[in-house]
């Protein structure tokens, strides 16, 4: 044993200007025997420099340089740590430019507990389909009241139109979204505006067209199943560098983007038997990089497991993350507001399931969950309420529903209003779909622009046996699937209005209100009678306490208060 | 959502003799659509009471009856929780017989820093090859100087020569051991001798012959993989069963068989992403069944992964394991007598190594392995030294090795000597392998005695292939391969008789001596110098402080000790 090895530093793969003006080209590629890097008609030889990375370093390479990676001599593959690929997943990789200055020297980052998310989809939430479209409606955003806007993936992907967790270049900025400086650009003028940045990051699969990754290494392991395939190597042979791409990939968006946090996708399909669990080393190093860089950063997972160990602190035994999506606070509101009781709503309906998620976050706590077929999730005991972002809708909520209908869709203004405060008022951290601030009626569909006719097939057959007993789905494929999910900007109309208005007050109620703001589990208490549909949560502050009356019903409800104090009304919805 | 359902409390599984002096008969099979009881040649139906039970109460039973059930009015099984299996694995199920009264009132169990465990196998250790050939044993044991006895799997296996990891009746005493009361009669002889009895159990896998328990329900997933197939069903639909009966199994071996310990085999091929990990499940059953009784209970894990989460407390996040087996300490200590470089031994053979695990117990704690291809491990920071069990051989590190060799057969008297001292005056708890005390030449072969021919060839084959670098395998099967593997109880060979004396001197050494018993990290400081194959432990306590000098090499060796005081000769082994 050579016990001298230290724990390796893994390298940074892809392209890097040197100071001096060259460029390095680094590729991980263990199991091959050659590795050239092509540039034009030149095959430049690469040097194995240890532990599977090969390297070529190149004088006079301009932005705009097309280039490939040779294995073996004869496997022609696009770069796995890209930053651009303008003729899509299939093409060349191309040497980014990097033209951008940021400007915003000010910003610190957001604190958790100041957060309120709007998730938007680049390709469909304005009529531009791009970077540049946000940009120009972040005042309508900032007017709004939220403060910080979340982007679903924008990694490449297959063509054109996908929600974006088809993605194949993890570090690649989708081609047809804008350019890695117009993404930039887009950071810097939120930061300008008091908004925060969020991206949705995929760590735990990817897309099934397009993804090269096998050729260069052991990514994948057969060890673990996940509902997209194999699972990410975490923990087999090799995994040090696969751990590493994926590390690297989280630092460069939130340093070199400036982007605030990173929502990262299925968490519960990292499948890590390591004595450090991939996402406690993820969480470490953006720890440093906070400390390096001077400002908060945050990572945030989807995670439907119900096990407060990945929110917790590391000195308690938890993998130290910021945050985490609460799918079953969505779960308990929707069933309650819509009555539907098919699959996953069928452990949801109750007034209880709702008053539960209100006081325990988790609704599952070690409960039979008739759906799952077994005991599920654990209290998260001790963590404040801005650990756990809460929503009425989201991408995943409204679009994997058979039409993608939105609750506007089916819900009358009044549920829509209560769905609303349910979710601003909460102790927890709001997000909105976006659209949902004005009753946004177009639809938010599944859609994707694959090339391989197999894949385009299977994805359309696929989703229609997902939904065989609803009815007909959209074919995924189809332009207007995607063109019909576009937001309508609708937002002069009467009804639209008067909610747009609401979402306003009601942001503007939690950013002003000592008793919103306080997210100490303590200040929170619950009361709920399952027979009248009547939930009231008590919220308090060392100011004020507020009381919020939520009826669920379709009586008029009443509510002793038995505390001392007059009472005041704040806002009425009805 | 029903939320009124409480956390199921998970029914015992098997045949319980009820008071009244009824019988009642329960399994769990939740896809069948009828079951019976088949006794002689009656079917009694078998009632539904629910989440998968199936109940039937019958009067006048006896002892010796022997059962079966049918599964869907075709299928006939014998019970996965049988309790006796005379007729082997593929026979019925039979009422066992119970008629073995304890008297080691006064036994409290053991306590971990107490330990010292000698590991044997029931059909290898005694001529006989039952529990009375171990019980007629115990005085010798005793006087050796252990603590306590640690019995390979007793599970019912196929056929009568099997090392037990083959088992596929969790809840059945080995028939060719001898009976149920026959084991309870060793246990009582070994606490009214003073020693503890450890078992091992296996809840990570059953055998590939005679396991019926896939006709009976989802005990298994495929959603994880491991080295002996399907995972067990610890976090899948329905899996709230499946940890009900492994949890009764070890709370029956504990509770109605008086075991003090389980030696938990391949603990890191329990996967489970359940928010209570199975392992911590099974820790806080085992907390409540000491106070229940008022003894001591202990659970040590084999665990290959370096991750002190399992032997760490619950409050720091910990899965709650009273101790844990190191492989490493082994591997550092074998590589650097003998000199192998094959297999995992290419990531030891350094006297740091040794010296690090002589540290921090676990010798790869986050650096780069070159066998597992991966950094691997973290420190087990404040962890007490008693949490983790060493040897210098075992069943696995012996028999698993392509004649089944023992140290003896190849080191010379004085390095058997070293590695006894360095196990047994180390600070951990000591495991002695059956026969290593006094030099056994006997090898330890890979035995077993399956009636499938296709497994028969399918074993041996796989067994021929794993050592096909280093010549022929013995054949798994062949009835000399187990009866060679007998101890030849050849004690009073002089040779023999010195190493006996020798580890009887370390066994009273270790227990009468305050440093050697300190198990605290802080006790503990290693000395070494790799160019002079030197290592220096010293041990201290209130009251001495001790000197352990541990020569490696063939060369005699100098070391200036720097600390005050007169340094005076206990022991040497030369």
């Amino acid at each position: 044993m050579d016990t001298t090895i230290q724990p390796i530093n893994y390298l940074n793969a892809g392209v890097t200007r040197q100071p001096d003006g060259t460029t390095v080209f680094r590729v991980w590629a263990p199991f091959r025997q050659v590795v050239a890097l092509r540039l034009g008609d030149n095959d430049i030889p690469m040097n194995a420099t240890g532990h599977g990375y090969w390297e070529a370093k190149v004088t006079d390479i301009q932005p705009g340089t097309p280039y490939w990676y040779i294995l073996d001599e004869d496997l022609r593959r696009p770069d796995p740590a890209s930053y651009w690929q303008p003729e899509g997943v299939h093409g060349p990789s191309f040497i980014a430019a990097s033209n951008f200055t940021f400007t915003d020297h000010d910003w610190k980052g957001i604190a958790p507990e100041k957060l309120v998310i709007y998730e938007l989809h680049t390709g469909t939430f304005s009529p531009e389909g791009t970077f540049d479209g946000i940009r120009q409606r972040l005042p309508y955003l900032k007017d709004l009241g939220i403060t910080a806007i979340e982007l679903m993936p924008v990694a490449q992907f297959p063509g054109n139109r996908n929600w974006g967790y088809d993605g194949v270049f993890p570090f690649a900025v989708q081609n047809s979204y804008g350019t890695p400086d117009d993404l930039k650009a887009l950071v810097n003028a939120a930061h300008k505006a008091g908004l925060g940045v969020i991206l949705d990051v995929v760590y735990n699969h990817l897309g099934p067209e397009g993804n090269y990754l096998r050729d260069f290494g052991p990514y994948f392991t057969d060890k673990y199943k996940t509902p997209w395939g194999d699972a990410i190597n975490f923990d087999g042979p090799y995994c040090d560098a696969v751990r590493g791409f994926f590390i690297q990939n989280a630092l460069r968006w939130l340093d070199e983007f400036h982007i605030d946090a990173l929502r990262m996708d299925a968490v519960h399909a990292y499948f890590d038997s390591s004595a450090v669990h991939f996402t406690a080393e993820l969480a470490t190093a953006v720890r440093d990089l906070e400390t390096r860089c001077g400002r908060r950063k945050l990572l945030i997972g989807e995670i439907d497991l119900n096990d407060p160990r990945y929110v917790s602190p590391p000195l308690q035994g938890g993998y130290g993350l910021d945050g985490q999506w609460v799918d079953e606070f969505h779960h308990a509101l929707h069933a309650l507001l819509t009555g539907e009781q098919q699959g996953y709503y069928e452990d949801f309906g109750s007034l209880e399931a709702l008053a539960r998620s209100f006081s325990d976050v988790y609704v599952y706590t070690g409960q039979y969950s008739v759906h799952r077929k077994r005991r599920f999730g654990k209290k998260p005991e001790g963590l404040p309420f801005h650990q756990f972002v809460v929503f009425s809708q989201n991408h995943d909520q409204v679009g994997n529903r058979l039409l993608g209908d939105r609750l506007s869709a089916n819900l009358p203004v009044a549920a829509l209003k209560l769905a609303a405060a349910a979710v601003i008022l909460s102790p927890f951290i709001p997000l909105l779909f976006m659209g949902e601030e004005y009753g946004e009626k177009n639809p938010f569909r599944f859609f994707t622009s694959h090339s391989d006719p197999d894949l385009v097939k299977a994805v359309k057959e696929g989703r229609q046996q997902e939904f065989a007993h609803e009815g007909t789905a959209p074919d995924p494929q189809a332009e207007e699937t995607f063109n019909g999910s576009k937001l309508s900007w609708n937002i002069q109309d009467e009804t639209s209005a008067a909610i747009l208005s609401f979402y306003k007050t009601l942001l503007q109620l939690r950013q002003s209100r000592p008793a919103l703001q306080n997210t100490a589990r303590e200040a929170t208490t619950v009361y709920f009678r399952e027979q009248s549909s009547l939930l009231v949560l008590e919220r308090s502050a060392k100011e004020e306490r507020l009381l919020l009356a939520f009826n669920l019903g379709s009586e008029v409800q009443s509510f002793v208060y038995e505390n001392n104090g007059r009472l005041r009304e704040i806002l009425n919805s009805s």
